[in-house]
């Protein structure tokens, strides 16, 4: 061992010992620490260990880097804006440049009913965001008896009082209750269960909308691409159908495009790939490739419609951060420039193709996606087991997936280079096949 | 007028058109844009708007930048690990280097009995964060009916489903609900209203615990002193006799230092200043004096022991981001290498032996503060418009205070200078003076 290997061991002892007494991760046991992988750099598609080791990464985090890791432009864009103006409130009538630039690019990019942006640090603050302003815009109306959110079973929302109330993954509410009441849950919308699908699950919404009462529904939320539920695009038919039954009833429109915005599934929102008129798109991750925190809320005709002349007191400190907002346009730029959107269309399309013969094993129920966001459902009683133990496997060969439930979830940067896609196509094939 | 100043104008007009035309800002009107004040650039306690107008920062934002503005620590800080790792998620068994340094540098800093760091995006995250895990621990614990927090009238928690809910201010509420329940809310401390204060106080929580009944209860929730609420330190033997009710009763203290931790009122942690040991502390602002959205919550050994082999199914996307950590640490390294706690000390009493001689204005009811948080409330049925004016007319003379309520808000950056502070306190009085 030499002194330069003997240091980084220790470096990497001496971490791992310290993230065990004093951190408490996101999803993890109290009392009860893992032991850490510890990253240290990153690079394209690419991120190193304080040991090293390289991982591809197959997930691009939690889904938000579609520019990569370690983009020097997204970097020099921080570090200009932190050195002229690093941050200020947009409280009341404060402002600045970046955000009021990222607002109007925005908009430009959006589905062409979006009107407004109100910028936030993260898509639970965004779900909060859209659900309170959906709740006050009929509260102003004259109806404030309106103020029912239906969600769906398998969606995922966030994390805060209202954001978890939405979410529809029972473990992940357990221990927290009692929730923000005014939730319904609809069915999970999920293209393997027969060809009548969208009939049935209309059906559902129609009959729920009845029980409940249109006059009592605020909005309907949910994600175009179903993400944490296990990266389940809906039949093609389902958005059109679905909204045309919220429009019938007055019922706004919430899309969580947390994951699928800023070219994930190929658009710059996933409402354009199907056909999707939101009322409220809320966003994050993809939007400043998680290099800074941040997110946006997009509001439409019919929201501001209603809301006209109320009073939106709402906001969190670092909304409109204008390195955050920077950043974001940065960002965009970088996918605009590379061509990032149609990228991710033609190596979806590719990993899709490569990972597909894996449905041929009894232990594969569906491998599925939409541009460059995949899930291979396993099927089996220790379905959620084996999926933990692919992403176990995987790693140690060098390759990042996440196990969600029983899916194994792929969302790479969609600048990942051939090579390492079909590199991660084999290594999840051959511990899936030995799953 | 110089080619240059046209340009500045036409920018200037041009921005504030885009403003209103994109952007809906937090704490504004729907449909009714207000005329943006846009800020350009920083440097300590001074701020400048796009045409070239300078401010002095006596809020500090929203109360988050005690290092002042333009630190090129921060930013150098952020740019370096910017170039090195970007980010990658924190959940499960994920780590990074800054994070873990942030946690045990934390650790060092807090009150004796804080044990592990869970990092947030920012405070409203972070109440969110400490209302669930104190619900979880005693769920864990076999208790899952104590799910009651306490909180109080004035009290500020942030604006997501959980922390608004425990937000005890009318107006940020109206419009927004069902909230989420179990909150029950007790009365603002205040020091104005007799000697006999922190008795009544004490007597009506005990009351309240009985009337609720202490096995219901798993936390109460409090700001050392209350902030949007109006900068009211506590009576000095308000804490110590309020822990003392809810250790008897087993009731998990919730501190949240989103305002008063980092130096705002003399130290680390604002728990210090009044002999206050929290199960769990909620930070955010001061951490990283705003440069990146970030924030901590700090757990103690009660909470950790009840939550022992829980499974914290918790987290929002950003937690544990190695920016955000390494801002923090350079935050915190500026903060003790130029003696800012100490500062926040000397300036704080400063300004308000300037600003006390107002109490003789029948306009004023009181002016308080503890450390480099002050407020000087008005009275009289029309407080809050004077309030309001108070601040447009201080703003016209460069001088930036915020209006809370009928409260006047102060809290300068810990780096402004003696000259600005005095400054500051002549454009109040003035304007107070003529209110």
């Amino acid at each position: 061992m030499t002194t330069q290997e003997h240091v980084g061991t220790e470096r990497a002892e001496l971490l791992a010992e310290a993230d065990k007494r004093t951190l408490i991760h996101p999803h993890s046991v109290i009392g009860a620490p893992a032991e850490p992988l510890v990253l240290d750099r990153g690079e394209g598609a690419v991120v190193w260990d304080v040991n090293g080791k390289s991982y591809i990464d197959g997930t691009c985090g939690l889904w938000q880097c579609p520019v990569g890791h370690g983009r020097d432009e997204l970097a020099a864009a921080a570090a200009e804006q932190m050195g002229r103006l690093e941050f200020y409130s947009s409280f009341g009538d404060y402002s600045n440049e970046p955000a009021i630039r990222l607002a109007e690019r925005l908009l430009e990019l959006a589905p062409p009913n979006m009107r407004r942006v109100f910028l936030t640090n993260g898509g639970s603050e965004g779900n909060e965001t859209a659900i309170k302003l959906a709740r006050l815009a009929h509260h102003h109306a004259g109806n404030p008896e309106r103020f029912v959110i239906l969600a769906r079973e398998g969606g995922y929302h966030g994390m805060g009082g209202g954001s978890l109330a939405a979410t529809g993954i029972d473990r992940l509410r357990e221990g927290y209750g009692p929730l923000m009441p005014g939730i319904e849950f609809l069915a999970k919308p999920h293209s393997v269960r027969g060809a009548d699908v969208t009939d049935r699950l209309v059906g559902e919404l129609e009959e729920r909308i009845a029980e409940i009462g249109p006059e009592r529904i605020a909005a309907f939320i949910g994600e175009p691409v179903l993400g944490v539920g296990g990266m389940v695009p809906p039949p093609e038919d389902y958005w059109p159908r679905v909204q045309d039954v919220l429009r019938r009833h007055g019922i706004l429109l919430v899309v969580d495009e947390v994951v699928t915005a800023f070219g994930r599934i190929g658009h710059w929102f996933g409402s354009a790939r199907y056909g999707i008129e939101p009322d409220l798109i809320v966003t994050a991750k993809g939007l400043t490739s998680g290099y800074i925190p941040m997110g946006a809320v997009l509001a439409g005709e019919r929201v501001l419609d209603l809301a006209d002349g109320a009073a939106f007191l709402h906001g969190f400190t670092y909304n409109g951060h204008p390195v955050g907002s920077a950043v974001a346009l940065a960002n965009i730029g970088v996918l605009e420039r590379e061509g990032l959107l149609e990228r991710a269309e033609t190596l979806g399309a590719r990993l899709l193709a490569a990972l597909k013969p894996l449905e041929r094993l009894d232990r594969v129920l569906e491998v599925r996606g939409v541009g460059m966001m995949l899930g291979v459902e396993l099927t089996g009683p220790d379905a959620a087991t084996a999926a933990a133990g692919v992403q176990a496997g995987a790693r140690a060969d060098g390759v990042i997936v996440r196990a969600s439930g029983t899916t194994i979830v792929l969302s790479p940067p969609l600048v990942i280079d051939e090579g390492r896609l079909d590199t991660l196509a084999r290594v999840l094939t051959e511990h899936v096949t030995a799953a």
